[in-house]
């Protein structure tokens, strides 16, 4: 079956998934901004407050779904505003590993004070939750076998599934 | 309940949505450049070709949930690539109306060669379509109401719900 404008009921489902995700994250982004932040920025932050053991930008990109020249561009800026700290690691001479600054532990602490849109799902029952998230589950790991297919060597080690 | 990094259960949902949306828009986004397309430039085909009366530039990016600068920038580049044709409208000279050229409509039919991933959740039941399609509903409101209180005057009136 198709809709008025030619979508089938499954690229309908997807539109509606896209447009659910922009919506959102354009609230998240309108929130961040009052705290000077944008999404990628805040990500970095939370993973690199997050982790116990000092990240790589190779695994940091992989915990935030992106391509690894993307993160490394986003890491040389955020080193530049001074946020972010990139130390050689003494054993592995050709392993970076990243840690927040001072500044970027401020950046990471206003952060937190904004967190309603990232909480949106909160207008779902603990069942509109849990079914989301398995379907989320499934199209997920539909979408990496399709990377994988069209771009088996590139991304086959880099994606968590 | 928080996870091991510390996000709350609708946090991690939010972050699986978010996560689903971004690679299979990655796997759309590779089998479209076998065609020699990007995403923002299939939605603008799809709907042209779609649309019974000629569209307006803001009433495309309605459509497209996009913010009607980056459609008109879209629309700037496709016009010079030669797939689209903005006509002034006769009766009001201020309006444009869009329409495909020749080259646009063959664009167009490469494009529907290419739907694999598009119909990526074709993975799912028929079941948890029409609940991702309820909860999408519920949360794609809640991101408008969202984005209204944070610009009110701004998106009031751009916004489906």
């Amino acid at each position: 079956m198709t809709d008025s404008i030619g979508f089938s009921d499954n690229e309908r489902a997807y539109v509606n998934l896209a447009r659910t995700h922009m919506i959102l994250e354009r609230a998240i982004q309108l929130e961040l901004t009052r705290v000077g932040l944008t999404i990628p920025q805040a990500g970095v932050l939370y993973f690199l407050n997050a982790t116990k053991v000092p990240l790589t930008p190779m695994k940091l990109a992989r915990l935030l779904n992106r391509q690894p020249h993307t993160v490394s561009a986003l890491l040389t800026r955020m080193e530049a505003q001074g946020l972010v700290k990139a130390t050689r690691d003494l054993q592995r001479k050709n392993w970076v590993r990243l840690s927040l600054t001072k500044k970027g532990e401020e950046a990471f602490k206003r952060q937190l004070s904004v967190r309603t849109s990232l909480n949106a799902t909160s207008c779902l029952s603990k069942k509109e939750i849990d079914a989301l998230n398995a379907t989320c589950k499934k199209l997920y790991a539909k979408g990496v076998e399709l990377v994988r297919e069209m771009q088996p060597s590139r991304y086959g080690g880099l994606l968590f599934v």
